[in-house]
C-alpha cells in the first residue's frame, strides 16, 4: 500500500486515519511519510480571529485529535502572528475574499466560526461548499431562515454541522444532567436561571446588524439552552417580557433585559433572566421532589461549581458540593475533541444544527411575547 | 383628672393613653390604677391558636407597646393553657361561637387573626363590628371580593386593618429596600424570587376550602410582595405557568407550582418560582446598573443573610455580607410592635388592607394566565 499526502489526508477526512495510522506509517516508511503527532488530527482552518477563538485554539492545543491548520481573517498582521503561534503554513492564510480556496487545501477538514452572529449563515454555507465540516458558534444565525439555510447548505454538501454550545461537552454541566437522568432529584419541577452582563459601550454585540440580537441571543441563550439540556424537554409554552432604558445610548439598537417563563410537557416550569445592563451571574438550580441542584457559576469559562442536596430513597440525605479545578479554555478543549472525533468517525455531533435551529425558534418566539420589534427578524 | 379603668382604656384605643400615663397614673393613685408594666399597652386577642398565632404571641411578648388579653379557640383545653402562659383570665377566653363578645372586652383593643386562609374574612369582619382593630395574616383572603369586604367592614367600624406581611417589618428586608431606594445598585433591572417547600400531605394548606389557593397563596405571595417592596411600583404585566403532578394525591384540590414573569412601569422585569413540590430556597436577588444585592433567606423567621456587590459613583467598589443575627420570632415582634403604634398613635399601617388586596388582585391574575383554574375563585 502506498499512500501520498493528499491520500493520507483523504483518509483522515474519512474518519479512517486514526485507524488504519499505525499500518500507514510503517507501510509509507518513515522517509515518504514521517511518523508527526499530527497524523490522524483534524485540521480546523478558524474563521475569524477574535477572543473566542483564541478560547478554541487553546482548546484545540489540548486535544490529541484536532489541530489548527488554516486561519480566515481581514487582518494579515494578525494572522501571520497566529500562523506563527500555531505552526500555520503561509499559503494557508486566507481573507473573507478568498476563503473558498479552502477547498483546496487538503490540511482543513473543519472550520470553526468564531464571527459575529449575522455572519454564522454566509460562512456557514461557503465553508459547506468548500466540503469542510463547520463547528459554528452559537446563537447559529440572525434568523431562522439563515439557520434553516445553513442546514441546508450541509446537507447538500454532505459535510457535519454542529453549534459551538460549550456545556453540552463541559464536565459540570454534564454532571447536573447525570444526577437529574439518574433521578437524584426525582421528579424536576422548576428550574431557575440567568445569565447577562453589563455590555462595553464598544462592544460589536450592540450592533443589530452584526449581533442579530440582545442579551438574549448572545447569553440568555445559555438558560435557554440549559432548560432543555436539563430536562430533556422541549418547551411548549414561553411568555416573556423585555424592557430598554431609552436613555441609554448603549441599548438603540438591541434590547436590555427580557426576562421569561416557559413550561414543558412533563410540566417542569422555568424562569429565566438575561440582561446587557447589569453582571448577573450565569446559573442554573433545578429543583425536584428528591431536593435540587445548582450550578453557579454555570456558564463561565472555569470556576465552575455544582451544589446539591437531595434525599435517596434509602433514606440517606446527600449534599454535594463540587467544585470544577479545571481551567479555562477547557470547555473549548472538549468541545473540539467531541467534534473532530465525529469527524474521524464520521458520527452525528451532539449539537447539531437542529439543536441551534430550535433555540432560534425559540428566541422568536421570546421575542415575539415580549413585543421586542428588534430583537429577530421575523423574515 | 379622675378616669375609670373603662375610661383609660378608651384612651389607651386612641392612642392617648401612652402620652398620658404618668400623669393618669399620679392623679388616678395606687389604688385606683395600679402603676402597671402593662399601661399603655395594645391588648391582642388572638383569634386561633396554631403555629403561626406561636410566633405572634412571642412576638408581642417582646415588645413594650403590646400584650395578649385575650384568646379564641375551637380547643377549650389548648385555651387554658395559653391563657396561663400569657396572663389572660379565664372570661376572656372565647370560641367561634362567642366571639363577637369580645366587643364588652376593654381589655381588648386589637385582634389578631391567624386562622386558615378562607377564615379570614369572616373573622376580620366580625372583630371590625365588635369594634376592634384587625391585624390579619396573609394572603389576605380567599377571593378578591371577600378583602373588598374586610376593607369595608374596618372601615365602616372606624377601625384598622393591618395585613401581616411581616418581611416590610423585618430588618434585613428593610436593608435590601433602602440600598435600593439608596440607589446602590443604580437603576434597577431585574429580579429574581423563589419561595417554596414539599407540603405534608396531612396540611390544612393543600384543601382547597381552607387555603383558598396553593402554594402561591401562601408563599409565592411573599416573592410577588417582594418584588413590589423592592421596586415600591406595582405591576403592569403578568404572565404564568402552573403545573400539578396528576399522580400526586396531595395536589387534587390545590396546584403544585406555579412560575411567572412581571414587568414594571420602570421597566423592572421579574421572574418568580413557587411550589407545595420540593424545598425551593426563599430568596430574592436584586440587579440594577451599579451592581446587585440577595437577600438568601429572604423569608424565613430567622438567619437572613443580605449579600451585595455594587460599586459607587466614587468608583469604590462595596462587598456587603450582613447576616442577620436576630432570632425567631422576631418578625413578628417588629410586626407587632408596628401595629400597635398604629393603633396608639392613631396612625395608618403601611400593610393596609388596600396592600393586602392588591396581591390578591395579582394572585388572580396569575392563575388566570397560567389556566389555574381552582387557584382563586373569580367571584
Amino acid at each position: 500500500m502506498h499512500l501520498s499526502r493528499r491520500d493520507f489526508a483523504k483518509l483522515s477526512a474519512l474518519g479512517l486515519a486514526a485507524q488504519l495510522a499505525p499500518q500507514l506509517n510503517s507501510s509509507l516508511g518513515a522517509q515518504t511519510m514521517p511518523a508527526s503527532p499530527d497524523s490522524g488530527k483534524v485540521g480546523y482552518c478558524l474563521i475569524g480571529l477574535g477572543r473566542i477563538s483564541t478560547l478554541f485554539a487553546g482548546g484545540i492545543q489540548g486535544t490529541t485529535n484536532s489541530r489548527v491548520t488554516a486561519l480566515v481573517s481581514g487582518h494579515p498582521e494578525k494572522a501571520a502572528q497566529w500562523a506563527e503561534k500555531y505552526g500555520v503554513p503561509r499559503e494557508s492564510i486566507y481573507n473573507y475574499e478568498n476563503m473558498d480556496a479552502i477547498r483546496d487545501n487538503k490540511a482543513v477538514q473543519a472550520v470553526y466560526i468564531g464571527l459575529p452572529n449575522s455572519m454564522h449563515a454566509e460562512y456557514t454555507i461557503r465553508s459547506a461548499k468548500a466540503g469542510k465540516h463547520v463547528l459554528c458558534e452559537k446563537p447559529m444565525a440572525s434568523t431562522v431562515p439563515e439557520a434553516e439555510s445553513m442546514i441546508a447548505a450541509c446537507d447538500k454538501a454532505g459535510v457535519k454541522l454542529m453549534i459551538a454550545y460549550r456545556c453540552h461537552y463541559e464536565t459540570t454541566n454534564l454532571r447536573a444532567v447525570q444526577l437529574i437522568r439518574n433521578g437524584a432529584l426525582g421528579k424536576v419541577q422548576s428550574i431557575q436561571s440567568a445569565f447577562g452582563f453589563s455590555c462595553d459601550p464598544s462592544d460589536w454585540r450592540l450592533k443589530k446588524a452584526l449581533a442579530g440580537g440582545g442579551p438574549l441571543f448572545d447569553v440568555g441563550i445559555y438558560c435557554l439552552n440549559a432548560c432543555r439540556y436539563l430536562t430533556g424537554e422541549e418547551p411548549e409554552h414561553i411568555a416573556a417580557y423585555s424592557s430598554t432604558d431609552a436613555g441609554d445610548p448603549r441599548f438603540r439598537e438591541v434590547e436590555e433585559n427580557v426576562a421569561w417563563v416557559m413550561r414543558f410537557p412533563s410540566g417542569v416550569v422555568a424562569t429565566c433572566n438575561t440582561t446587557y445592563g447589569s453582571n448577573m451571574d450565569g446559573y442554573f438550580r433545578v429543583y425536584g421532589t428528591k431536593g435540587w441542584l445548582e450550578v453557579n457559576p454555570a456558564f463561565s469559562y472555569d470556576g465552575l461549581r455544582l451544589t446539591a442536596a437531595y434525599r435517596q430513597d434509602d433514606g440517606k440525605y446527600i449534599q454535594l458540593d463540587e467544585p470544577n479545578a479545571e481551567k479555562i479554555p477547557y470547555h473549548f478543549k472538549l468541545e473540539a475533541n467531541h467534534f473532530s472525533q465525529c469527524v474521524l468517525e464520521n458520527k452525528t455531533p451532539k449539537t447539531t444544527g437542529e439543536e441551534g435551529i430550535r433555540d432560534m425558534r425559540y428566541i422568536r418566539e421570546i421575542y415575539r411575547s415580549a413585543g421586542v420589534k428588534n430583537g429577530i427578524s421575523e423574515a
